[in-house]
């Protein structure tokens, strides 16, 4: 069994962007920018952007954070997601979710240029990946991608099986494992409506459990072989942590692991490459020519 | 065994449309404008934009046909694409396809405003489908939805296995058949890369296929009891027509047709329906509020 290190694999991304970016301004180029807005004082949110802005200083980008108070109107932000589309000092840009109640999240994720979309949750850029297009990939299934080629796991003609279908993982990712551009793989999406899901499961060499349910996936629903990508980070009360709590993904790890032939770790397997994702996206939007 | 008939189902529905249309009218209302623009006299597109300016006729609808001779240049068409973007007076527009070579299809595609886009196209309106957004959805995955609910055949935690990857047909039809607002079932996607095909698509209780290879599903792939979906629609040889060809499906009708509770027959099944979900997006076009 071989445990894929999502920490090491970000690790060496930021560092591989960060070379490109020294050589990029060795030969006069500019610096990737990236500028976030975030909105109020959300605990999560704050240290989210906190990270996107030290990755970017770990990479050799630009940041900017834009910051409003949560009274801040639809219009106000509307306004400011414009201005970026227009700004080519930005190359990319994200809006930090959630937003306050008084906000339609759609309308303003909707409102950004695709082309500076590096969350890849634009309609257009969803579209775009879903027919084949140039686009952006949102950073989560992306990210899999990514552990999944540098590990070389086969996905070629195999049965990648997801439980899960949200906007954010189990869809973009049966998408991405299906097409012949990235996994190229046959697939399977299950969900809480699945009839015989341990069965379904059982079949897979890959499984990606992106459901948020803690320690769902047990041994009985793992084919000795199988590489398991365990994208589930709840939060579970644990006593003797500090903090009172620990992170536990939808994979029962202990149980689960001696049978893959690699398995992602939570935390430390998906989790940490998401950020790196979006550096790798931002970098791209400095090259792509739509 | 029930054949499901594409062509009674599509009469059908474009009887319930030219009603609705007529209280429209009877209301003071508008009729829905469908608007096509066909480039040159390629026969098979000659063929078809009859037949909708027809269905226009059947279902009460303005239609207005621009012709351009294949000479015609890309700015040409942007500018009409962008001129019907703008004009109130058209619900909804289709550019048939193919275009000639000297033209970028995805361009004018693209160019097209997603809510006037009935052929559902669009980067914008895949995404918005993908992510469970008010669209339009293509006709033939939307013919193929509306054939399983008039039929009443149970989608929710059944197993779909969808046989083709296209644009136009396996992947939106993935992604209908996994969405809880649309089939809720578990969906698999084969193609030409898929190990153990015939052993997955054993296990399906709804099998569309939709590859272009004539009897290509035999008896041996269906689980007894399956209802099966034929897009195939192929031209094979036969001399004892007067055309010298049949229409041939993806299905091995003959052998599979006696093992399955629902199958589409082809022709007569899949294809008859898309014409009149073209009307419906129109229909649609008119009472939507984006």
């Amino acid at each position: 069994m071989t445990l894929i290190d999502g920490k090491a694999t970000a690790a060496a991304i930021k560092k591989e962007i960060a070379e490109k970016v020294a050589g990029i301004v060795a030969n006069g180029g500019r610096r990737p920018h990236l500028a976030a807005i975030l909105v109020g004082h959300d605990g999560g949110s704050e240290t989210y952007v906190a990270n996107k802005v030290k990755a970017c200083e770990e990479c050799g980008f630009e940041s900017t954070l834009i910051r409003y108070e949560s009274d801040v109107t639809e219009q106000e932000l509307l306004d400011k997601v414009r201005e970026l589309n227009e700004d080519n000092s930005v190359d990319g840009f994200i809006v930090q979710l959630p937003l306050p109640g008084h906000i339609n999240e759609q309308k303003i994720t909707e409102a950004i240029d695709y082309r500076k979309d590096v969350d890849g949750f634009t309609p257009v850029n969803v579209g775009r990946m879903a027919i084949g297009l140039p686009c952006f990939i949102s950073a989560t299934p992306k990210g899999i991608l990514e552990l999944l080629r540098r590990y070389n796991i086969p996905t070629r003609g195999k049965h990648c099986v997801i439980i899960g279908r949200s906007n954010i993982v189990g869809k973009p990712m049966a998408q991405l494992m299906l097409q012949k551009i990235y996994g190229d793989s046959t697939v399977t999406v299950c969900h809480s409506h699945t009839d015989n899901l341990k069965e379904i499961c059982r079949t897979a060499d890959i499984l990606i459990a992106a459901i948020g349910r803690p320690a769902f996936v047990t041994a009985d629903m793992v084919k000795p072989g199988a590489t398991v990508i365990d994208v589930g980070t709840t939060r579970v009360a644990d006593a003797s942590r500090k903090s009172g709590f620990r992170l536990q993904g939808d994979v029962d790890f202990d149980t689960v692991a001696p049978l893959c032939s690699y398995i992602t770790p939570v935390p430390g397997g998906v989790g940490p490459m998401t950020i790196s994702m979006l550096m790798l996206n931002t970098l791209l939007a400095t090259e792509r020519d739509w």
